[in-house]
């Protein structure tokens, strides 16, 4: 997605060789017409998955997928990410490890919200070791729901995240991928 | 709104006389189309007060902040939350205290993304007391910014955040304005 790149070349910091900082349109002020435009990209990649739901996790996946959403006709679901849950039995409730942060923590999406017949888009703002968008697919799993597909708005392809999710057969779509980071420079495939 | 009111009377849960439900299209799943909805009102509402940015917090708010900024063809910022915060130089921080959870939590906001000729447009989600309203309007203040309103997708009116925001001299526009949630009802204001 040319718009989206020109976006990450523009006004993204590379901090260091693994780590993109994109605050300014994504992680922390958000640009709501870029917004619109990958809410689009994503509709049109999974126009034809049969999506009846998006999962996503708060707070920075929450734009993208309510736009893709909105461009789809279904509703988004957030998964609550917290450090530590008391167990709750109305909760799907899945172990994330951030590489990042070197903490775990946990995501969860209420029970009512999922249902067998449900096929679901999970949407996230990066991909990098593929931890998030596994333990997503894992709720759709408990839920006996199934995976429609994965979408991402920036992918570290320099990381094994894309491979692991394709090794489990899902369809992963990433609107840009970044080949490597070094030297301060955004580098990307294609 | 009353589109809204209807969603809410539809799909609101009452769990006491002071807390209202509304996971299936606000706070845990999200509606979209409801979301561009209530960010066209938000517009309507603003779109004479010469608004710059538009601030909210993580997570709830940031849907319906995001279909406002669409609309007014703003930038939108989510303030963070965390339960303690370092202190960081680049960052504008305030405390928040929940009435619900009965803890304190600090809001934050990158320095780099205010400045002086801002005008700022606050939303968020639930209006009670008004602490997190205040905190964002406090962000606005510690950046010499202005606040151009504040716009608030339910207001429980039977609390003195309202009050509190006018006193300060701030324009509140709620989109449903609950008066009562006596014996389980939902009862709005008009």
């Amino acid at each position: 997605m040319e718009l989206l790149k020109k976006k990450i070349v523009e006004e993204g910091v590379v901090l260091s060789d693994q780590v993109l900082k994109v605050d300014s349109f994504l992680n922390h002020q958000i640009d709501p017409s870029l917004m619109q435009e990958i809410g689009r990209a994503f509709a049109n990649r999974f126009r034809e998955s049969g999506v009846t739901k998006i999962v996503t996790i708060e707070s920075s996946g929450i734009a993208p997928a309510v736009m893709a959403g909105l461009e789809l006709g279904v509703p988004v679901i957030f998964a609550r990410k917290r450090k530590s849950l008391t167990l709750q039995d109305d909760l799907y409730t899945e172990k994330v490890y951030s590489f990042t942060k070197k903490e775990e923590s946990e995501v969860s999406v209420s029970r009512r919200l999922l249902s067998p017949i449900d096929r679901v888009l999970l949407i996230d703002d990066f991909l990098a070791n593929g931890e998030a968008a596994l333990a997503m697919a894992r709720i759709v799993e408990q839920a006996s729901a199934n995976v429609a597909g994965i979408g991402i708005v920036i992918e570290k392809a320099f990381q094994n995240g894309n491979s692991k999710l394709k090794e489990k057969g899902y369809q992963v779509e990433s609107l840009a991928r970044i080949a490597s980071l070094k030297s301060g420079f955004v580098e990307f495939i294609d």
